[in-house]
């Protein structure tokens, strides 16, 4: 298969014969984890909403179909969690809207699925399953505009959208069930994430997925404000690797950790990649009002804090990353191209 | 009437003839707002859903009750709130579950009414009255356990209960619809208030309230683990006088600012200042699980900024502040003592 590297393979390793449940699993991140985790013999169970956009795909399992118990249901149904939720040893929590212009049109929307669901899941925990070791996949955005770079844990919190807001919500819920409560919990900052079974279609999921989808479609990549700013990006190996690094380390309970990637590079640079690799030219056009709105300028993440305690640092360079990441669409586009 | 102080009076007379909206107005904080409007002759418009058990009480508003207008609802109530929303010139926003306790057993009750109350009204707002000006009531919660003294505006976040989380999500909601969508907002984050038609009946609304209580039935006041933790103070007056003044800064918009007073008192200095006045005894007890689990240790903030901006100082100190208290409650204690 073309979407293998082996960065997550020696950490999923260590769950071989656990039971894992992996919420959020149809997705992008949620997909790749639980066929990591699949692939190295752990009992995995998906539980997702398939919420209409959210990314969701039944085909994104499609490597572990016949290995996999997938549950569709909301997490704010107390009940389809209770049935779910016990005897899980590991759960990761990769479920939520990540979209941020739609987290400003719908505000409450934005609530429900980042807030209250984090919520419920946790209460559940707190009621059926107090041993489950909890992993969340948090974001960068919670530091809104950095104040300086590159951005440790340290850094102020100062969201820069709705949906940043809630995200850094659920990680404070994660961070108090550790202390009030004794649950098992870490969250992972996750910055640019980029691969297989991302998200084609919605068209602000994240930079890498709107330049993929035009250059399979032969279409002319667009370069807001000339593409100067820097980000940092994680191949989604790296980012399972480090989710299931997290969730097997005892010192990290109750803490908050960055992800990143040792050079940023410029939105102008990622598209001459892309360029070199697919052909396909690009444009510069101006920013979009709405979207210089909730801009945050360069960002890029310190992760020596996470690398310190469980050795993690990001395999996979940026070129070689996005080749996989074209390989798989060249080859399944014809199922993540359509709505 | 021994309720009044002279605190407020100065700053409520820029509003004479201005429209003004006070949510959770029959609360104790904004009935205290409302009297002082409607007395400088604002015009004085007062939502409130009148929760159970969140200190509403129609009496709050006797002194005024001819001159303000009264809506029982819901914020959450978009259609309710587009009714009185439209013309009002400043909107203070003090409806909320403050209980820290509460918030614990009930996370998902607490997203309603701390968060989804606040984005229906700035929803509403930004639909209806884009000229508004927002005064939201913050609490110095958001800090957690302080890592310093004072603790001024730019200390860390790291709230300690899920009641903080939410009312930080909460400010961070109007400091992005200050930045995005240009409506005028402001936060104050308000530390211990204390005063006449606090609610002296639920336990965990603050431990100045349950101490006048057991003071006023005769009941030993109960301090715990020795009193020994360190707290400001503001009497109700004063922080009216700050809401006002903050509502009429221009400089204000947009930003966070603390309250405080410039001495820190312990809380068994509380309990003595209180039984000079009353003659009430006090124990020590140990720490209660529940509350030691979020309990933040010494508090007191730095005001520096609001200060230097409005001029705003707390005028009454605490053995006055406390007399009048009393002397309001001994007067009025049948409607304030029972449920």
């Amino acid at each position: 298969m073309p979407d293998e590297i082996t960065a997550a393979c020696s950490s999923a390793a260590s769950y071989t014969g656990q039971q894992v449940l992996v919420t959020g699993g149809l997705g992008f991140i949620g997909s790749n984890l639980a066929i990591a985790l699949a692939r190295a013999g752990a009992r995995v169970t998906v539980l997702d909403a398939m919420l209409p956009q959210y990314g969701a795909r039944r085909f994104n399992l499609d490597p572990i179909k016949e290995r996999v118990t997938v549950e569709i249901a909301d997490m704010r149904d107390a009940a389809a969690l209770a049935r779910v939720i016990g005897g899980q040893e590991f759960i990761f929590q990769l479920a939520g809207q990540v979209s941020h212009l739609r987290s400003m049109e719908d505000p409450s929307g934005d609530l429900e699925i980042n807030c209250r669901t984090q919520l419920s899941l946790l209460e559940s925990c707190r009621k059926y399953n107090r041993s489950a070791r909890l992993v969340l996949a948090s974001t960068r955005q919670v530091y809104g505009r950095p104040q300086w770079l590159p951005v440790g844990e340290d850094h102020p919190t100062a969201p820069v959208d709705i949906n940043g807001v809630h995200k850094l919500a659920a990680e404070e819920y994660y961070r108090l069930y550790h202390r009030v409560h004794g649950l098992w919990t870490v969250a992972l900052r996750l910055t640019n994430t980029y691969g297989p079974r991302m998200d084609l279609v919605t068209a602000d999921k994240g930079v890498v997925g709107v330049f993929v989808r035009r250059a399979l479609l032969g279409e002319t990549l667009q370069l807001f404000g000339g593409g100067r700013q820097r980000r940092d990006f994680n191949y989604v190996d790296d980012v399972v690797d480090a989710l299931l690094l997290a969730g097997h380390c005892d010192d990290a309970a109750g803490r908050v950790f960055n992800l990143g990637y040792p050079q940023a590079y410029s939105l102008r640079e990622l598209v001459e990649i892309l360029g070199e690799i697919t052909g396909t030219p690009f444009e510069n056009v101006p920013f979009p009002r709405e979207r210089s709105a909730i801009e945050i300028g360069d960002y890029w993440g310190d992760f020596a804090k996470l690398a310190a305690l469980t050795g993690w640092r990001p395999r996979t360079d940026l070129a070689a990353g996005l080749r996989h990441t074209i390989a798989f669409f060249r080859r399944y586009g014809g199922e993540y191209l359509d709505r």
